[in-house]
C-alpha cells in the first residue's frame, strides 16, 4: 500500500488547520507585518506618535480605521487616535482645512485634481508631523495606503515630501463573471460575487476586495461579464448591484456594468434593439434613471458588441458609433459613462484577423459622444504572450482610447504560470506609435496627452475569484498590483513595481527581494519563449486554451492555430508586410518600414509579421528552425532558474506559501516541457529538421500530444 | 447619494482582513479553544501532563498532531510528548502492545472491532494514566477525537471509562461533484475538488476535510457525483484520485468513485454496456485491476443506473442486479464493493412514483451479489422536507440496504436556512418498519441486527463546499456532524447530537447552550410547517427546487407540483390508500393499517396519505384549510424565535459568526413568509375559504409569486 511519509505529512501539516496562523496569502500586500529592522522600527516610531484624521465622511472612516491597523501591525503598538495636532502627529486632512493654513498646501496640490494627494514633513503648532493631504477625500484614502506603503516597504520617512496623482482618469478591472458564479477565463476559483444571496448578505470579503483596490489606486470595477446577460438589469438584480456599490463607495469604487446590447427586447419587451429606434432609446433612458436612482454614483456601461456572436448596432445595419451613441445619451445627464469595446469578430472571417478592428474603427473617429471611451486590447490579435501594439493607438486622435490589458492569464498558462505582466504591459505603453511624430508611446495616447483628452483610463480584466489568496497563484496577486500601479503612474518600471510589491507582499529581507525580483522581472520573456517565440501567436489549445495546440485546424479558421503561424514546407510565420497581408499599413509610416523589413524588424515580432524560410539565418547566426528550438528550450531554461530562485528563499518565507509556490513552479516547468516539445514535434513535421544537438529531443510522438484531451480545463463554460 | 452609516461600516470591520481573528467558522468544531472555567481548566491540566502515541504509522503521526494541536489550545500550554509511561500520561495504544498486558483490554474491545476504541482511567507501572486503546489503529484516531470532545465540552475526566463502536461499517459522505467544480444541489460554494491542479498540486484544505471527518468517524468520501462523468476512469484522473486517496489513507478514509454505466462504450470504445457481454465485464475488471494499482484500498463504485436518463442495465434488457453484480465481480478479487441506488425513476411516468423503487428492487432480493449494497433513500420520493420512511427498508431481508440522508439541503431551504436534520434523520431511523415483527426499526433493519448482515452503512449527500465555513450556513456544520454521529451511533438523540456540537462550535455557556439547542431543536418542525405541512411534498420551484412552486404544473408528470399536491376544489392531497394508488401495500401490515385510516394515520403524514375535503375536521378541531392556514403560520412563527434565540446570543459568540448567522436567519425568515403567502395564495385559489382571522393575508396576488423567476439560483447546471 502507497503511503505518505511522515516528512510529507509533517509539510503539510505545517499549512493546515489547527495553527490558525498558517498563512494563505489573503492578506495580500496589505500584511502589515511589524517591521522587522529594528532600527527602523525605532526610527518610525519616534517620527509617529498618533494620527489625527479630521473628517467624518465613511472614506474619513476607512482611512481611520486602516491607519489603525496598519500602524499597530507595523509598529507593534497600538497608537492612539487624536483630535487635536500633537507632536508626532500623522494629520490627515483637506486641503481645505484651516489647520493647513499656513502652509499653502492648495499650491503643491495644485494639478493634483481629485485624486492626488501630497506627503510632506512640517511644522504646525510649533510641533513636527508628517502631512497627508489632498484636494478631495479620495487622495486622503491614496495618500494614506501610499503612506502606509512607505513603512511596509522600509522607506525612509525622516523627511517625506511626496505629491503623487493618477496620470488616468478611470482606473478599472473587468470581471468577466457570469451571473451562475462561473467566471469566463477565470483560474481562481468562482466568482466572488454571490449573487443568489445579495442584497440580503454581503459576504465581509467584497470589503477586503474594496481595501485591496483602495490601497492601490483601482476607483472603478465592472461587475459583470462582456458577454452580457441582460438579467443584470432587472430590478432584483439591480438593487443586489446597488448593495455593493453602497459598500465600495467609501473606498472610492464607482460600480459598473456590461450592457447586452438586445436588452431592450430581452428584458424590455420590444421586437428591436436598433439604437435610432425610439422606443429602445427610451427604453434605455429609462433604464439609466432607474439605475441611477438606486446607484447614484454609478459608472456607466462596457459593452461588447457584434463580436464572438454578441448582439449589436451592426444587427440594425448601425454603426459601432450609433451604438455606443445612444448608450451614451442614455447615462449623460447623470454622468455616466460608456466604455465601449474594440475587439470585433465579424461572422466573415477576415484575410486577416490582425486587422479588423482598425479597418471598422478607425473611420468613426470623431463619430462618438464625448462621454464614450474606445475600449483598446493592447495587441490586435487577442492579449497573446507577447503581440505588438494594436494600430488603433495613435489612429483615433479624435477619440478616447481606453487600454484592455488582460490580467488574468487565458493565454499565458492559466494561475499556476508564474508570469510577471507589468512586463508585458510595459512594453506596450512604452512603444513609440509615432502617430503624431516620435516620441507619442501608447502610454501617451492612452493618458491623452498627445490629443488632450480628459476622460481616460486603463481596464484590466481580473485574475481574481474566490481562491483563499485571490489570485490562485500567490505571484498573481503582483498582476493585480502591478496593473493598478501603471494605471496609476505608467512611468513606473516593472523593476520599481517588483521591487515595492515583493517588499509589502514577501519580506523586506534583501536576501528575498532579490531572488524574487529576479523570478519576476524574467518570467515574461521565459513564457514568451517556451510558448510562442520570435513573433509566434495563437497556438493553444482549443477553447479552453490550455496548453498547446498548433496543430489546431478545424472549426473557424481564425480560431485555429494553422491560420496565424502558416507553417508548411516552406517555412513559418504570417506575412503582414506589403508582400503579405499589408497590416503594417495600419500603423504609422516608422513603424511600418521598421517592421516590413526582417533586417530592422526585432526578432521578438520577425513571425507576427513575416514568412521565412527554415533556413532564413537569424541574427544569432543560426538558421530559423534552429533558433525556434533554442528558444523554446531557453524558455524552459528560464522556468528552471526561477524554481532555483525560489528554492533559495526557503525558510525566508512562511512555509505555507513557500510549498504552494514550489509546486506551481513544478507544474509550470512540467507545462514549458510540454509546450516546448509539442511545438517542436509539430513544426518538425514541417521543417523536416533536427532539434540540434546538445537540446532535449521530445520523448513521445506527435500524436501523443496531438491525443492530450482536457475537457474540463477550468475558465471556460461549464459542462455536466 | 446613499451611504453606509458609519456603524455599520464599523461592524463590518470586525469581521474583515487586517484583524486576522475574525472568525470565519473554518475551524467547523475542532475549535480547541482553552477551556474558559478555571476550576475544570486546573482540573484537566492535573490529570493529563503529557501524552504518550505509541506506534508510528501515518495515523500514529495525525493522532500525534492532533492532540498536541488541541491540548496546546483546550489547555493553554504545550504539554510534552513523551515516549514512557508517566504520571499524568495520556497514553495511546494498541490492544496489542505489551505495555498494557497487565490490563485485559482485549476483553474491553471484544466487540469493539476494528473502528471501535476504550478510553479508561487506569494504574501502570504503578502511575495513574488515561489510556486510549482499540484492536488498530483507526480505533486509536476515534478514539483520540472522542477523548478530546470530553474536554471539549468540559466533562469531568478524573475516572473516564468509554467503549464505544460503530453500528455502521460503511459512514459516507456521496459528494455531487462534477468535474468542472460545480457542485449538483451545492449551495456552499463549488467543488473542493480541484481537478485541473491535481495530482500536482494538493490544497491543504483536504487534510482539514479529512481531518474532520476523521473526528466523527466518517470513514469514507465518494468524490465525484452520481451522474456520472466517465471521463474519472481515465488514467490522468485515476492518478489525481490516487494523490487524494493517499492523502486520506492516514486519516481511515476510503475513496470511492461514481461509475458510469455507459463507461465502458464512453472511455472504453467498445459498442455495448451491457452486463452480460463478455467484453464489458473484461473491461471492467481490468478497469478495477488499474485503479486498485493505484490505489490498493479503493473503496468501490456507488451507481445511479436507469433513473433520471442516466444509462443502466434495463438499455439492455437486464435487471439492476445482473448490472450490479457485474460490477461487483469486478471489484470483489480487491476487497470493493458496489452502492447501488434504488433511487429509480423510469422514462414512463408511473400512477404513484411513491411505489417505483419498491417495485423494481423487491423482486431482486437475495439476488445480488455479497458485495453489493442497495442504497435506498430515507423516503419514497425525494429527500423532501417530511417523508414516511422508504418502504424498500425491512421488504428486503437478503440485502443489505444502505441508507441515503441528503445532508445538502436541497429541499430544505439551501444554505441560507437553518435546519437541523439530525430530527429528521432521526425520525426516520426510529420508525418501526414492523418488518418482522414490532420493534423492528429503520435503524436496525440498515444496522443489519435484523437480518443479520455485516455489510451496512449510510451515505450522506455532502453539504461541503469551497465556501470558508465549508457549509454556507454556520449551522449547515451541524448536519456534516450530526449525519456522521448517527452513522456511527444511530441511537444518539438529536438532543444529544445539538448539545456536543454547540458546546464544541460554539460555547459551553449555559447562556448560549440552550437557546442554541432550542434553535437547532425546533428546526425542522418549522421548515415543514412553513414549506409542506400535514405531508405535502413536492411543492418547490421547478428545476432549480428554489421557493414555493405549488402551481408547477409543466414538464413531466411526476416532476410537476399539481402531481404532488392534487389540490382541487373538493380537496388536497395525495391518496395512497386502498382506494387511492395503493401504495400503503408496499409497508407492513401495522404500519398500513396505521396509515390508511385517518383516525389513526399521524397528521403529519395526512395528506401524503389521503386526499381530503377542504372542511375535513382535523385533531385540533379546526377544519382542513384552517389547519393549514395555522400551520404555515406556526412555520413562520417559529422562525422568528429562532430569531429571538440568536438575538439573545450576541456578544456571548464571536462578532462574525454573530452577523452571517442573523442575516442568515433575516433570508429565512423572508422566504418562510414567501413560502406561507405563495402557497396560501396557490390552495386558497382552489378551497376558496377565507385566511383565518388574526393571520396575516398574502400581500401580492398569485400571479405576483408565480412570476418570479430565479435563473441562476445555486445548485443547477450553470450557463452563460
Amino acid at each position: 500500500m502507497r503511503r505518505l511519509n511522515i516528512y510529507s505529512l509533517l509539510v503539510l501539516f505545517c499549512a493546515v488547520l489547527p495553527s490558525l496562523h498558517a498563512e494563505e496569502g489573503y492578506k495580500l500586500w496589505l500584511r502589515y507585518d511589524q517591521v522587522g529592522d529594528a532600527q527602523k522600527l525605532k526610527a518610525y516610531s519616534q517620527i509617529i506618535k498618533s494620527y489625527f484624521v479630521e473628517g467624518n465622511s465613511p472614506t474619513h472612516g476607512v482611512i481611520s480605521h486602516e491607519l489603525n491597523v496598519a500602524l499597530q501591525g507595523l509598529l507593534g503598538k497600538t497608537l492612539p487616535a487624536s483630535q487635536s495636532v500633537q507632536a508626532g502627529s500623522l494629520l490627515v486632512t483637506l486641503a481645505s482645512s484651516p489647520l493647513l493654513s499656513p502652509l499653502n498646501v492648495g499650491e503643491k496640490l495644485k494639478s493634483a485634481g481629485d485624486e492626488g494627494f501630497v506627503i510632506f514633513t512640517s511644522t504646525l503648532q510649533g510641533k513636527k508631523v508628517i502631512i497627508i493631504s489632498a484636494n478631495k477625500t479620495p487622495g486622503l484614502l491614496y495618500g494614506t495606503f501610499h503612506f502606509l506603503k512607505l513603512i511596509q516597504t522600509q522607506q525612509d520617512i525622516s523627511n517625506v515630501s511626496i505629491t503623487s496623482a493618477p496620470k488616468l482618469k478611470i482606473r478599472i478591472l473587468n470581471h468577466w463573471d457570469n451571473l451562475d458564479r462561473t467566471v469566463e477565463r477565470g483560474f481562481a476559483g468562482f466568482s466572488l460575487w454571490d449573487w443568489h444571496k445579495l442584497p440580503d448578505y454581503l459576504d465581509p470579503r467584497y470589503i477586503d476586495y474594496a481595501r485591496a483596490n483602495a490601497s492601490v489606486g483601482i476607483n472603478g470595477t465592472v461587475l459583470t461579464n462582456v458577454n452580457a446577460n441582460a438579467l443584470i438589469l432587472r430590478e432584483d438584480y439591480l438593487k443586489k448591484v446597488a448593495a455593493m456599490a453602497d459598500l465600495f463607495r467609501p473606498y472610492g469604487i464607482k460600480v459598473y456594468l456590461t450592457a447586452r446590447f438586445s436588452a431592450p427586447i430581452e428584458a424590455g419587451g420590444l421586437k428591436t434593439a436598433d439604437p435610432l429606434d425610439t422606443e429602445v432609446q427610451q427604453w434605455w433612458k429609462n433604464k439609466a434613471a432607474e439605475i441611477y436612482k438606486l446607484i447614484p454614483d454609478f459608472g456607466g456601461f462596457l459593452v461588447k458588441a457584434n463580436s464572438e456572436g454578441q448582439p449589436g448596432p451592426q444587427n440594425y445595419g448601425r454603426s459601432h458609433a450609433e451604438g455606443a451613441n445612444m448608450l451614451a445619451d442614455a447615462v449623460k445627464p447623470f454622468g455616466g459613462i460608456v466604455m465601449w469595446r474594440a475587439f470585433v469578430y465579424d461572422n466573415n472571417v477576415p484575410e486577416d484577423r490582425a486587422k479588423q478592428a482598425y479597418s471598422e474603427f478607425k473611420p468613426l473617429d470623431g463619430t462618438f459622444r464625448d462621454n464614450v471611451m474606445v475600449q483598446v486590447k493592447n495587441g490586435p490579435i487577442d492579449f497573446q504572450p507577447r503581440e505588438p501594439f494594436h494600430p488603433l493607438f495613435g489612429a483615433m486622435p479624435k477619440t478616447p482610447l481606453m487600454m484592455e490589458f488582460q490580467i488574468t492569464q487565458e493565454y499565458l498558462g492559466f494561475a499556476t504560470h508564474l508570469v510577471f505582466l507589468p512586463s508585458l504591459f510595459k512594453e506596450v505603453l512604452d512603444t513609440d506609435t509615432y502617430a503624431k511624430d516620435k516620441n507619442c508611446t501608447v502610454a501617451k495616447i492612452v493618458d491623452g496627452s498627445i490629443d488632450n483628452h480628459a476622460l481616460t483610463g486603463m481596464a484590466g480584466v481580473a485574475n481574481i475569484g474566490n481562491d483563499r489568496n485571490w489570485t490562485g497563484h500567490h505571484f498573481g496577486q503582483a498582476n493585480w498590483y502591478g496593473f493598478a500601479r501603471l494605471a496609476w503612474d505608467h512611468s513606473l518600471t516593472p523593476e520599481q513595481i517588483a521591487d515595492e510589491w515583493v517588499r509589502m507582499t514577501f519580506s523586506n529581507n534583501a536576501d528575498v527581494v532579490a531572488p524574487l525580483k529576479n523570478m519576476l522581472l524574467t518570467s515574461h520573456e521565459a513564457v514568451v519563449n517556451y510558448m510562442t517565440p520570435l513573433g509566434l501567436h495563437h497556438i493553444m489549445g482549443y477553447n479552453h486554451h490550455y496548453g498547446p495546440g498548433p496543430w489546431i485546424n478545424k472549426g473557424r479558421p481564425d480560431w485555429t492555430s494553422v491560420y496565424y503561424h502558416k507553417a508548411d514546407s516552406a517555412g513559418i510565420g504570417f506575412n503582414r508586410t506589403s508582400t503579405g497581408s499589408k497590416a503594417l499599413d495600419q500603423y504609422a509610416d516608422p513603424v511600418k518600414k521598421q517592421m516590413e523589413s526582417i533586417t530592422t524588424c526585432p526578432e521578438k515580432y520577425l513571425l507576427w509579421f513575416h514568412h521565412l524560410p527554415w533556413t532564413y539565418k537569424t541574427k544569432s547566426g543560426r538558421i530559423l528552425w534552429d533558433e525556434i528550438c533554442y528558444s523554446y528550450n531557453e524558455g524552459v531554461d528560464a522556468v528552471r532558474v526561477m524554481q532555483k530562485n525560489w528554492n533559495s528563499v526557503e525558510g525566508k518565507v512562511d512555509a505555507e506559501r513557500f510549498k504552494m509556490v514550489k509546486d506551481f513552479l513544478a507544474i509550470q516547468e512540467k507545462e514549458a516541457v510540454w509546450w516546448r516539445d509539442a511545438c517542436l514535434s509539430y513544426f518538425q513535421s514541417y521543417s523536416k529538421l533536427p532539434i540540434p544537438s546538445g537540446l532535449d529531443k521530445p520523448p513521445y510522438s506527435l500524436e501523443y500530444y496531438q491525443k492530450l484531451s482536457f475537457p474540463y480545463a477550468p475558465g471556460i463554460r461549464p459542462q455536466w
